[in-house]
């Protein structure tokens, strides 16, 4: 019997992208589509390219629309989801799109989001170590962030290897719809294209902690991050380049530090390591759950530098979250999700 | 039992479209790849985006390659297609991506390029009229240009109600990748980005008499094309914006053309006629199979304009070529495709 | 003595276009700089790339605040020029860069802008037709729309000549600058890249009657457009593909068209003819106040084919509006404007 | 009496762009220009932005065609320049745009670019301390690479004053025309919109060197440099990423790190710290010869963080070079040189 889900959220850039797998997904039935100030307008108004769904009308974000599902799907503004998950039962397997869930470190949560902390649930990484067995079974799913998905998977191999020294310094480029739907001035298309510029410098971008915690939890140490995002005219992608010096103690060499990667990533079914040589680019990956890594050890600079690139919408955010659903409702992990990017 | 295609010319973007395609149909087994210049490499050097084929070889283009498949797709250069079908047997299904049996007036062909007429093939739009029943059990199928594609499926409707004078006027806008893969100075990306410019103009470009012999048939008449193809600064996407006067004696008003076109395209599965009011754009279609259409009657100007967005690389050539074989092997037409764009 | 200049509107596209503009102009002293919402702001902040007036603050759009200048440029909301010209005196040359005082026909404005038509100012678009001389000492000047721009340098000649029948059909393409500022969810860098869209289809765009207006005086018989303007995904740039049937009694061929055109532009400093083979392209004209544009016959569908490019901000808005402030001011025409594009 | 200029490889980017500023510039006549492959081609249908140099001829690159100048411009490809320059006279004044002449030290010469060294000329990025004096009367220039112009102006205050550690890590977005004209695949429009890719990552760009040589210089110390650059989807622009870990004893603090690079780039003509909580972006600086930059000290992580927004083409290449030129000559430094960004 089909696995039915409702979307909270449904008109935005998550929202759609959750959708838009989900009508891909073999075992799923979509139930209720919400939103709030677009609740009654037709999905096809606003979500055109999900044909199949476009006369679909949206309701209000409300526990009663919401009840009567298996799976919910937030994409809410950070902060909502607390409450709305509050009245869902336990018995309902909540994936929050949203931040609110993904840190064990209140004293963070209230530096970087200013509210009081609402919790911790397992996180919806699963090719962090332990990841997946936390997934199982759960009942609550927190998706990690679009830049800490391709961080960690860049960064986690060699910090679990113990070869990395525990300062990392990362710029990533992001794709504008990771800004989500909300209109900006500074997020024009007439702003955003034929141009590059970093935003949240200086160590108070949001997805800093939630970098540290999981590359912290890899090394066995406090790893510190220092984490430029920039914004690149394109709709999608992370371009994630990641550094860090080697342990002197770990004699790393290009060889050593590629078979590191290919090890810890071997049986990992979206996450590709290239061919020596050749490197990611975010096109390859588009609208697929695919990461793709490169590796290259500096040796003048003594540092290890690894880059991934990640669709910041499908694996970034919502491919990660069915992923993260198939393994919470014993479904192969892959099922509905693809390795094959839309390219050129 | 799987059917085997090959795919000559695999390295290109319409091959790549039919490999990204055919990867997600579950009849079908994907054999030979081939190339010219690039057999010898990777696939997964060439199309990074093809990861589960990322391990493939291309092999040269030979008919011994290609023998003993069930489907062969060429996505040959226009001239190669004849010599290489000629080869394969009369139970292999060829599909060819090219030009070379797509018109049936072979002074029309000598005119437009240069080289005698190969012949003429089933014409793989199966949304005119006719062309279903030509394309069932076919083993040889001509797949449209991606621009009479785009033209004739918005404008069939009036000329086959015959609503429409026979002059229609035609300007669209393409993706680069319509041009191919071929490395050419003003395709390169600092050429291409911030900027549109038209080519082909005055009559010339080669899929002209292709749209007059779709127009005509449906209209029953010879309907005479005007036709300026633009390139526009992205990669996927034609946006065709086409327009005839009103014959004055079919009284047109806004509410007799939509229940005109609504008529014709009811039953299809890939063409949709958008609600009042809401236009294509050609993101709403990326990577799918779909057509979006909308008609407007401008009173002023006594003009039927209709309006149409496909993605070039799907409908407009790889989508519509396994859209056909679909039809020409017995299958659900619509299997392994998709009415879902990749958005934003 | 230096001209002093005020700008009304000068945290927007347009406005921000103008004081580019000015800053290389030599006869041009900036005076007051002022905006609604965005009064009591540094320009820096809201126009980074205008350096040198980075440290100015913008003051709200008053009639003490614009007082005491020469010059006036009003970028404002349609409908909002009338009411500050009024207040400005008979002696200060007030360019408006708004729809207000375009039209001729008072009927026209109301249909398509729904308000009192508030009168018809000198019309600044020096290439038309007697217009210098309307201009040529002026102290109030309706600077041109900028599709109408890009369409009546493209067809004017053909219409002056009469070879062309009075029924025009126009596709164009733009970048989303012409749109403005204001934050809208359909103009977010998310939706306008890598895709095309129309708007405004049908004869209902607000730019049909100008359009009309000038071809008509430009043929002496009244000439009816046909106008679909689409959202192409760059920052700047106009490209039209306008066309019309030729008059059969004109005998049109591709060298009398040619002539016709080299002979209607020959002494244009902005307007340039292509030579023959060569198209123009929006980047081709970037920032500059060029305007390009090449002719063909299509000898089979009967059609003059004209196709112009310009950048949308600048020809099309703010460069036209400084050329014609030296015409009235009687300064050389060209003064501080230049026909080199920034491309790639 | 003005400057006759010549420009050596006027078909390319490089050339192109050192001729729209020279169009620009009030003290120069521009005379030769060559190509190689391109000779006897009209540099319009080449450069159509260049309008008033349309009708302009290209000439082979020979001493005889260069002879006769005051200066001359060469935008060759690496290797090509010291033929060329050995036979034009010692009064002639030379501008190389290629990396021949710009690293001092033989040996990094030869293990990046893997030919003799040709030499060291005075170097063309007159803020690095010391440059004007070398500069000034010189008949010899070697123009900087874009990538160090963008590197080196946003460190080198923090090395200068003895405030970060030595070893810096750089990850820098550049617009596709840094990698010139020459059509190749990965290169097109197709492959390059919509995606962000590395290249050249682990050491092994050959700009690598020239940055360590300005830094370092500056510094007092050898600093290492960890640099990754990345093609972004864009034709112009350079943003730098660049960080390094604050000197335990400089005790840095956000307002002493500004104050250093106030004091820094007080009397700089162009180069321009951004006010407080503002960052630099591509688009602002597009077609001028202005560098933004902003500083940041992650305190966190202990890292200074400075970022600069570069034109690749004009004060990363052509802008630079006239920039140098000007101090060469005698001239003020930004004749014919604007901080005007084209925007947006």
């Amino acid at each position: 019997m089909a696995v039915r889900a409702a979307v909270a959220g449904a008109s935005g850039y998550a929202g759609g992208e959750v959708l838009r797998l989900l009508l891909a997904h073999p075992g799923i039935e979509i139930g209720a589509l919400t939103g709030n100030s677009n609740a009654g307008q037709l999905l096809g108004a606003l979500q055109p390219h999900l044909l199949p769904l476009a006369g679909r009308t949206l309701e209000p974000t409300t526990a009663e629309v919401l009840a009567g599902h298996d799976v919910v799907f937030l994409a809410l503004p950070h902060g909502q989801s607390a409450a709305v998950a509050e009245q869902l039962g336990d018995d309902v397997l909540v994936v929050d799109m949203g931040a609110d869930f993904r840190l064990k470190d209140a004293a963070d949560w209230e530096t970087f989001y200013g509210s009081p902390h609402a919790g911790t649930w397992p996180y919806g990484l699963p090719e962090l170590p332990g990841a997946r067995a936390a997934l199982a079974g759960t009942k609550r799913i927190a998706v990690p962030g679009c830049y800490p998905t391709a961080v960690s998977l860049a960064l986690f191999p060699a910090y679990e290897a113990g070869i990395a020294e525990p300062e990392a310094v990362i710029v990533a480029a992001s794709g504008s719809s990771g800004a989500g739907k909300a209109a900006k001035p500074h997020l024009l298309g007439s702003e955003v294209m034929g141009s590059m510029s970093p935003y949240g410098v200086g160590g108070g971008h949001r997805h800093t902690p939630e970098m540290i915690q999981n590359l912290s939890a890899a090394a066995g140490e406090r790893v510190g991050v220092s984490f430029t995002p920039t914004l690149a005219p394109m709709s999608r992608g992370i371009l994630a380049t990641c550094s860090a010096k080697a342990k002197p103690g770990a004699r790393v060499t290009a060889e050593t530090l590629r078979a590191t990667y290919e090890k810890a990533l071997a049986d990992e079914p979206f996450v590709h390591l290239l061919p020596e040589g050749q490197w990611p680019a975010t096109a390859s990956v588009y609208g697929s759950n695919a990461v793709h890594i490169q590796v290259a050890y500096d040796e003048a600079a003594g540092r290890i530098i690894a880059i991934s690139a990640i669709d910041n919408l499908a694996k970034g955010t919502a491919g990660g979250a069915i992923q993260s659903m198939n393994i919470a409702l014993g479904l192969p992990e892959d099922t509905g999700l693809s390795t094959i990017g839309v390219a050129p």
